[in-house]
């Protein structure tokens, strides 16, 4: 999803420092503003954004909690969780390689090597390589347009967003588009990884609501909190956060709307309350 | 649903006047406050509240569109999609007599028998009655809570509601309760009445939106707008509008929240506006 917020993310005073070798010459290291947390991101390529940090604060997950990430990108969501909800275990997947590598270096450049861990892989792949069952929480923050709908970034930009190296703007693509799973393929991995009463907290685009939700149930996963995020209170949301418990029976919480903006022009309290972890 | 702010309805001068034998002696006429249109109401039994408002004005209904409500009650939503669009022609149908007679004798305390018709009979009956695929928008505010769940107001308070003439409090149970029909029944019963492309406009309760939308789109009618109500911006919403289009690709609208109350206490300037018609 798009960067809706990267300026709350204060770029370090030296952003291309090396880092013991840990940061590639085109890469930043940014401030997660929690706990001390940095993490490497791409200038021009997939940056997180205010997606990634409510779903961080949205998700129910307790000390005890193995924890997967399902398409980790740079890894965000495991260190915020981190940051936020010391859980057992992170295991953070993400299929392109140059990203998930990103990712991993930011692990060992917070040292959290012991506590996440992530793996270049297919997410669809995820359950043969982890078992079955084997998850209390998994958290997704999934491509949201359909594959062959619009015109994919990387079709329109990628001349520009190549780097010497090559490894510039990969990720912008298919992060947004479905280009290598679609979100029947997310939710059948984490169907399969729950263990049965846990829990799958996902952020996603409220015009393919309908979608997601009736995938989550044909799998079980049954949709028991939702969140509208609205930039202002009168506007149409810009994503919506779900929480899905497997084999349990419906009973629906639909929560006050989540507002980024104020009547002043700023963020609203809650909002800085989130980023203030 | 709850009269949720009857208080807004203001009750006529002579609420138990006669009018030429149309109002019975436990009854009472309120003023729709739009169109010089009134309805006759039983203080103890069932009576329309905001939810029946807010659909009617949430309802996307044209001039020339044949219009059937489901479970009319007494008939509030005929009378305020009539005074609000006028359209070719509304049925209402209500299983209850009693309730069914209400409705008809407000009708024609109107005069508008031309343009309104009300069918005491069984909803799931309407395609038989009418023909498949004739409408061009159904409306419903159906019982929202499951049989068997919690406890029917019928059950507790039946001997309270009832009245001499027996009347009393027929329509509460079965109003809030899937007695007589379940949300499934309501949703077949659209789908059959409804032509291609034609509109189907629910209000119900959050807490059940994931059955209705499954329930829906397994009837082909696709969720296309969803609107939620709440009391206040920063309490989970009371009721969700959903407008749904029969045989169309997914393409959802989640509008901006309607906010009942603002923070001086009173209506926001939406629900005035949506009040004066």
């Amino acid at each position: 999803m798009a960067p809706v917020a990267a300026a709350v993310v204060a770029a370090m005073d030296a952003p291309r420092a090396d880092r013991g070798g840990l940061v590639r010459p085109h890469e930043r290291v940014d401030d997660l503003q929690r706990s001390g947390l940095v993490i490497i991101q791409n200038p021009v390529g997939f940056r997180f954004g205010m997606d990634a940090v409510f779903l961080a604060e949205f998700a129910t997950v307790r000390d005890t909690d193995r924890v997967i990430d399902l398409g980790t990108g740079t890894g965000v969501i495991p260190l915020l969780l981190w940051a936020r909800r010391r859980p057992r275990s992170i295991v953070g997947v993400e299929i392109l390689e140059d990203v998930a590598d990103m990712a991993a270096r930011s692990v060992k450049l917070n040292g959290l090597e012991e506590h996440i861990s992530i793996l270049q892989g297919d997410l669809r792949d995820a359950p043969a390589r982890f078992g079955r069952e084997q998850f209390d929480v998994v958290t997704a923050n999934p491509p949201y347009m359909k594959a062959g709908c619009g015109i994919l970034p990387g079709q329109a930009s990628r001349a520009h967003d190549a780097q010497p190296d090559g490894a510039g703007g990969a990720g912008r693509a298919e992060a947004r588009h479905e280009v290598l799973c679609t979100l029947e393929d997310v939710i059948a991995s984490a169907a399969a990884l729950l263990k049965s009463r846990g829990r799958l907290a996902m952020v996603y685009r409220p015009v393919r609501l309908v979608d997601l939700i009736c995938a989550l149930r044909a799998r079980k996963l049954e949709p028991r909190r939702i969140r509208f995020v609205h930039g202002r209170a009168e506007l149409v949301p810009m994503m919506v956060l779900v929480e899905a418990v497997k084999n349990v029976k419906p009973d629906l919480k639909v929560l006050p709307p989540l507002i980024i903006y104020g009547d002043n022009g700023g963020y609203t309290p809650e909002v800085v309350r989130i980023y203030e972890g």
